[in-house]
C-alpha cells in the first residue's frame, strides 16, 4: 500500500488520472462550436502550512490564492474573465482575518478585469482558499507546452529564484500583460509559468514537445543564487521559447526588455535531455508531498 | 472578535460577500455576447468529517462530490459539460483509495456527459474534493430562485428526509433529467435543490421572490419523520414552483409522476411568512459551522 509520501506529487498526478482527459498545461483549452474563442479552465488550491504559513497576511494570501491562477491564464497568453473560491476555515476562525480576505478580492475586478460569481464557504481543520477560473482565448491561438522546436531560443519574464526567502511568492503580479503580448506577438513556440523551478518546469516544455535544451548559467536572470532560480519555484514568470529571429511584434513596450532579457539557452533535438553549460542538469526539484 | 461558529454559516456568507457580485442562486448564470448559451458556474467543497465520514467507500466519496455539483446544474435546468477538482490529501494517504476515487471519476463521462479536465493535487491534513463546473444553459432560460408568484403551487421531485441516515446522501443522483424537462416545459416560475431542508431551501426561494408560502404536512412525501424532510437537509431532490394551470409540457415520460407528486404547498403574497398546516413554521434548520 504506497502512501502519496511514497509516490511524490508527480508520479501520483499521472498514475491517478491515467484514464481523464490528457491533462498537461497550465489551462484546459476547450474548442467552442460556433464561439471564435475557445474555453480556458484552471484550478489551483492555496493551504495553510503547505503554501503560506501563519505570518502571511490577509491580504497576501488573498492575492497568492488568486495571482496563481492568473498566471496559468498568463501561461496560456488567454484572458481570465470569471473566477469561484471555495474557502475552508475551521469554526474557530477569527471572521476580521476573512473580512480582510474578502476585501481584498473584491478589488480583484480593477486590477485585472476578473469578476468573482460564486463559491462556497467550508468547515475544514486550516484555512484554504480553492480558487477556479474560467477565460477564453481566441480560438486556436493558446500557448502550449508542446511547441518547442528545435533551434528555437529559451525566454523568461524576469529574474529568478528564493521567491519563498524574499516572499515574492505571496505579492508577486501575474504576468498576465506579458503573456497577451508574446500570444499576439505570434512568435512564441511554446510557454508556460514557474511554479516549481526553472529546471523542473524546462522539463515540462522538453517533454511536452519532445526536444531538448541547453542552458547558459551566466544568462540566467538571478534574484538569488543559480541554484535557487533552477530548483526553487514560486517565481511564476514566464518560460517561453521563440525562433531566433522572432520578431517581437506589437511587443514595442517590452521589446526592449526582451532585448535586455538575454535568451538563456536553446532548444536541441535531443529528446529530453537538459544540460547546463554543456554538462547534464540532474537533481533535486521542489515536489510536494516528498518534502 | 467573532469566529465563523459565532455567526454561523449564512451569516457569513452574507456578510462576506456583501461587496461582490450578487451571488444567490446555485449556480451563477453569466451572458455571453453573440452565444445562445449563457455560461453556468459552480462549486462546491467535499470535505473528511464534514460532508463524508470514514466509513464512506471511494466510489460514494467520488459520487457525491460530483453529485452535489451536478445537482447545482439541475437546479438551474443547466446542462453541465466540464468538471475540475481539486483533490487534497494527508501525505501518508492510500493512493489505492484515490486510484478508486478517479476511477468513479473516469465512468462519469458515460453517465452524465461531463468531462474531467483538470484540477489539482495538493497536501493537506484530511481527504476533501473540490469540485468546479461548467456548463450551459439556452440563453435566459435557466430557472432561478427569484421567480415565484402568489398563487404558484410548490412541488419537489421525490420523498424528503433522512439522508445522513439512510446514507442517500453518498449515493444520489443528480436530477438532470427532471431539471432539464421542467425548464423545457417553460412551466416553472422558481426552483433550486434541496440541501439545507425543506425549511430552510423553501425560504431562500421565498426571499429572493419576495413571497410566502404555505405547506402541507399531509403532502410533503417523507422518507422518514416531517420533522427530518423539514430540516434533516442533503435529499438533492429539486424543489420548484409553478402556476396552478401548468401544463408541463415535453413531460409525458415524468407527467404521471408529476400528476403523483401532490404539489405540497402554495406560494403567498405573505413576504417571507412560512406557514406549515397554518401555523408559522419556526426552528431548526441544518447549518454548517454552528453544529
Amino acid at each position: 500500500m504506497k502512501t502519496l509520501r511514497q509516490m511524490g506529487e508527480h508520479a501520483a498526478i499521472a498514475a491517478l488520472t491515467a484514464n481523464l482527459k490528457a491533462v498537461g498545461d497550465d489551462c484546459a483549452v476547450l474548442p467552442q462550436p460556433g464561439s471564435e474563442y475557445d474555453l480556458v479552465l484552471t484550478s489551483d488550491p492555496l493551504i495553510q502550512n503547505v503554501h503560506f504559513t501563519a505570518g502571511a497576511t490577509p491580504e497576501q494570501i488573498a492575492n497568492k490564492a488568486v495571482a496563481r491562477v492568473l498566471s496559468d491564464f498568463a501561461a496560456m497568453g488567454a484572458e481570465p474573465q470569471y473566477l469561484l473560491i471555495n474557502l475552508v476555515a475551521p469554526p474557530d476562525q477569527n471572521v476580521r482575518l476573512l473580512e480582510k480576505i474578502y476585501s481584498e478580492f473584491s478589488s480583484l475586478f480593477g486590477k485585472f478585469g476578473v469578476e468573482i460569481v460564486g463559491g462556497d464557504l467550508a468547515q475544514g481543520l486550516v484555512l484554504e482558499l480553492h480558487v477556479f477560473g474560467v477565460g477564453r482565448v481566441p480560438k486556436g491561438t493558446a500557448l502550449l507546452r508542446s511547441g518547442a522546436k528545435p533551434g528555437n531560443l529559451i525566454y523568461v519574464t524576469g529574474p529568478l529564484g528564493g521567491a519563498q526567502k524574499s516572499g515574492k511568492h505571496l505579492t508577486f503580479e501575474p504576468r498576465l500583460e506579458w503573456g497577451n503580448a508574446l500570444r499576439e506577438s505570434g512568435a512564441v513556440t511554446s510557454m508556460m509559468d514557474i511554479s516549481d523551478g526553472l529546471a523542473t518546469d524546462l522539463r515540462h516544455i522538453l517533454k511536452a514537445s519532445g526536444v531538448g535544451a541547453e542552458l547558459d548559467s551566466h544568462a540566467i536572470p538571478l534574484n538569488g543564487t543559480l541554484d535557487e532560480a533552477l530548483f526553487d519555484g514560486e517565481d511564476f514568470e514566464l518560460l517561453f521559447t521563440a525562433p531566433p529571429d522572432a520578431v517581437f511584434q506589437g511587443l514595442e513596450e517590452k521589446q526592449a526588455a526582451i532585448q535586455w532579457l538575454p535568451s538563456i539557452g536553446k532548444v536541441t533535438a535531443n529528446l529530453n535531455a537538459l544540460l547546463l553549460d554543456g554538462e547534464p542538469l540532474d537533481g533535486k526539484a521542489f515536489e510536494h508531498f516528498k518534502n
